[in-house]
């Protein structure tokens, strides 16, 4: 499909002022679009452009709160409870880190849960925060159902992704950030609009049976990593983000591009250290050793370099903020809309 | 195989005095039996009896301490460092548990790492008393390497287990308690021992190549779940337990059947928190509503009923504590030697 380029700085300045346009105060509106322009770097499409139409409407539809005041109550100084007030994610998560960030670096440890919040986009962007701090930190949050819980025949928990950061004494930060699905609905749904086809063995269509068409795929079931094992692991994700946060659970995150009935209440958990706690300044030099250690192990042929997580994302990202953003026609179309309305 | 029966308390009296035997205290010696036998309760052979000789042929050779002074240092009133001075991993971890239980009671959440501890069997099994407080808790160990890094053909990783667990507002509590293998070490080992095969696509031989024997996939390599994700999540846990903790890492933790040259040094990470911090009472009725949601689901063609993690070896433990217990062939033959000498 064709593409159109747009340049980074061009285009940042043009979503803040969409989502200005759409209520927003301009602070939110830039850490929107600085979380949306940085999916498009790391190539995280399905968290990216192709979802700025989506947000408008829901802000539009009133779903999404534009005028959000978010309620900060500390429980302790390690213990923090945001109420998003159904802010967009963004901006819910952006100052949940912040909170998390400044209480770590203060007693150590902080946790911070939020709920009424919504879609955040990529856990692994908080976690930078984070980590380029000089912090270790485990981000949660659930999602819309996607994911069938071990032997039911219906999606429930969302892909709810796992996501720990921590310094690596190098510029580049160890992020993993892994759903739990075989692969993420965002791709799912770029792949859809796209009309291009998802890789066998990742969902099944409506009836139980697997599919390779991601429409089908979408109204569908997706499979969790390694069955009992991937389930259990989203089922914890949905506890510590939803259950005990007071965001919604158990299936109840509505779905952000067809429910429009109410907010989607969303809750993320944030738990940030600091990784010196126990070790002290030998943290760096552990660190260190252990990743190059790994780095150092025979290969499996075919394989240039052993990467830990976050290295490939951070690579896209050097590599394309030299370049021009590639904006799809299908995205290309919703701009166009948005500026016009 | 043929087995014999014994009644538990016989077999934890006996295993206690073989302990005693080997130079652990009365209340060291009872913490590491209750241990074992859980396991057996709980059908974990791997981490059973199985395994009682090698710990006392660790005592032997000196490379765990059965006279360990542990060390505890308070960092704050949430975070404390634990020295376990090579204790057996059992009283290690006891230790770390405790305190973080008493932590999190008075403060809402703990932090407890230990360093120069072993091999300490199920994580579940410390999650399970901070559930049985009302606490929720996340274990995180790691272990001798096992399993290959992502794109590497050398083990470095353990199968380093996730453990999370959760009150249900039932008597059966909820722990998510996985490694990050397609099936754990220890199994592999118990099948290694009693002649038998181990399902396909869970390990490779030394050379790179598929197998079925338990004996050649310990020579080899085993597989972590989800490819990278998997990968990662070990990863992750060996940062979490090793890195951070001061205890070894990056493939450093001695396999404790074959290497004697030195103690273990496994480093565990306990984080216990209150399920109440952030709804109150609500807690409560938000995880029985969570869990009877996800029941509810209309289940596959064959399934009676989901379960939640550890639902399972909760019936297992019950219907065992009223039987006696198996012990392999094997497994008696350590007995008599251990009675013996
Ligand atoms: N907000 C939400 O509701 C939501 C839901 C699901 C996913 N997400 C986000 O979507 C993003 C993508 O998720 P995903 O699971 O598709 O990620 P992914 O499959 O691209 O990568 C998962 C992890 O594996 C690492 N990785 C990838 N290739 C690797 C390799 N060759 N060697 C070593 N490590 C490697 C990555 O760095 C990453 O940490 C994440 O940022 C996640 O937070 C958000
Ligand atoms: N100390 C160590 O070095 C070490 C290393 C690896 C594993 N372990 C221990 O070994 C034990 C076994 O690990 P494992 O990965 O083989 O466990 P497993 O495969 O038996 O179970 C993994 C998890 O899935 C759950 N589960 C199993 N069947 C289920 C079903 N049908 N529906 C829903 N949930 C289900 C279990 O309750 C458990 O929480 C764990 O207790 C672990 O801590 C210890």
């Amino acid at each position: 499909m064709e593409k159109v380029k747009l340049k980074t700085n061009t285009l940042k300045k043009e979503i803040i002022n969409i989502f200005k346009k759409f209520g927003l105060n301009n602070n939110h509106a830039s850490i929107s679009a600085n979380a949306l322009i940085n999916a498009e770097l790391v190539g995280a499409y399905g968290h990216g452009l192709s979802r700025l139409k989506m947000y408008c409407d829901r802000i539009s539809k009133k779903v999404i709160n534009a005028k959000a005041k978010i309620k900060i109550r500390n429980i302790s100084q390690s213990i923090t409870h945001v109420d998003g007030n159904n802010a967009i994610g963004f901006v819910a998560a952006d100052t949940a880190i912040k909170i998390a960030i400044k209480n770590a670096k203060k007693t150590g440890i902080a946790l911070v849960a939020v709920k009424n919040s919504g879609h955040y986009g990529l856990s692994g962007y908080y976690a930078e925060q984070a980590v380029k701090k000089g912090l270790m930190v485990m981000v949660f949050t659930n999602a819309p159902p996607a994911v069938a819980p071990y032997g039911a025949l219906k999606s429930l928990f969302g892909t709810n992704p796992i996501c720990f950061g921590t310094p690596t004494g190098s510029k580049i930060p160890f992020i993993l950030d892994t759903s739990i699905s075989m692969i993420n609905r965002g791709k799912i749904r770029v792949a859809a609009r796209e009309g291009k086809r998802i890789p066998e063995g990742v969902a099944l269509d409506k009836s139980g049976k697997p599919t390779t068409d991601p429409k089908k795929a979408l109204e569908g079931v997706q499979l969790p990593i390694a069955g009992f094992r991937g389930s259990g692991l989203a089922w914890m994700v949905d506890i510590l983000s939803g259950v005990i946060t007071g965001g919604n659970h158990a299936g109840r995150v509505k779905d952000p591009f067809a429910d429009f009935s109410g907010p989607q209440n969303i809750g993320h958990l944030f738990f940030v250290l600091k990784p010196n706690l126990f070790v002290g300044n030998s943290f760096n030099k552990r660190i260190k050793d252990n990743i190059k250690t790994i780095k150092k192990l025979p290969k499996i042929k075919g394989v240039k370099e052993i990467l830990y997580p976050g290295q490939n994302k951070f690579n896209r990202f050097k590599n394309n903020l030299k370049k021009e953003i590639n904006i799809s026609k299908a995205v290309l179309k919703d701009l166009e809309y948005l500026r016009s309305i």
